[in-house]
């Protein structure tokens, strides 16, 4: 199948790591970005990492939304409603958005280790009340940090993946496993995107706490459970 | 030194596999129970599998606390205003509270999967406010699965340990990793507590979809993030 994978945010680090391990595994990947340009040059950039027979190009947002199957959102969560809003009318029928979004406190001015209450439960929920019927939305990639992304070698950090849409998720753990390292695992419905999303500001405080680049690993499931694995 | 670890709620299986875990690592535990006969029944329990030369022994609840100077909560949610409120009087000056209760959904009659949420932010941050001045409440051990303290062979599980006095979460993290294959890690302040409840509602959605006994690990930090290894 040829699906284009658009990740919006994708001039920010997260967003381009996770742009760079899929052009990596021979996905054809779109950097979005407000600004086109600035877009372009990071899909250069990531050419140079993947080579030079990487499918990667760079468009505006709303220009990337419309040329994707599969979208990922790796956005400040400030900017999160917004994007949405705009993107409303640019969906393909059947695209599939991945919420990578976290409400950090830092958001507003707060701190990065904790969360904004969002009062649809996440940004994950959030996003599914903002997208046309028809449109899946898919939680995950919160917890991977833009650090080991964008270093070299496997990514030691497990994708845990929620919706609501059993196919969607399905598709969602199928392309988590093509980064190195990654397992994926089907964390059930939507709503624990919320949990997803509470880890990170757990993380980011290991992080600064202990000056590292922290993820999470899932024990005790058996083989079967990990997708890629 | 020759402290005594209470753990009440210990004739449930997650408080007996903790208590099991410490007799064998030389620790003084009281098992603490509404019923000192079940207590006693489990202290045995646990000497069969700790060995003749373990000090275990089995109290109601309030003795416990008067006896002990450090005292881990394993108890159902439903149950955990009462209890604190019970022990407020039987504290030991400078005592440390340990807990590992977690908010579940099922404790009304919903899900496990699903956690309540608790206006104080956590259980732990509830039962910071049921002590008496100068007890310290420290959040840890909600991740660590019953069937896997109660397996034989190391637990393949972070126990991460959040709490606003310092020493008493150092105590903690020393404690935790007694137990073979624990790593403990400092999660910062008690209002993280939140996070590491939900981590166990996730878990047992885990644990239901997958049918295995989850554990977390957390990657990424320097070795001396990690206490016991």
């Amino acid at each position: 199948m040829s699906r284009t994978i658009a990740v919006l945010g994708g001039t920010g680090p997260e967003g381009f790591g996770l742009a760079s391990r899929w052009a990596i595994a021979g996905e054809t990947v779109v950097v979005g970005s407000r600004d086109p340009k600035r877009a372009q040059e990071a899909a250069g950039k990531i050419k140079q990492r993947a080579g030079a027979n990487a499918k990667v190009t760079g468009m505006e947002n709303s220009a990337a939304c419309a040329a994707a199957d599969l979208l990922v959102l790796t956005i400040p969560f400030e900017g999160h409603v917004a994007l949405l809003k705009q993107l409303k009318p640019e969906f393909r029928a059947g695209a599939i958005v991945v919420d990578a979004t976290v409400p950090l406190a830092a958001s507003v001015g707060g701190r990065a280790s904790r969360t904004l209450g969002v009062w649809q439960g996440s940004a994950a929920q959030q996003a599914a009340e903002l997208v046309p019927s028809g449109v899946a939305v898919v939680a995950a990639f919160q917890n991977v940090g833009a650090e080991i992304l964008n270093a070299e070698g496997p990514v030691d950090c497990d994708v845990i993946v929620c919706s609501d849409d059993a196919e969607a998720s399905k598709t969602v753990r199928a392309l988590a496993a093509k980064i190195p390292g990654v397992r994926a695992l089907d964390g059930g419905k939507l709503e624990n995107a919320r949990i997803l999303e509470q880890i990170t500001a757990l993380l980011i405080g290991l992080n600064i706490r202990h000056k590292g680049h922290s993820g999470i690993r899932i024990t005790g499931l058996p083989p079967a459970a990990y997708s890629g694995h």
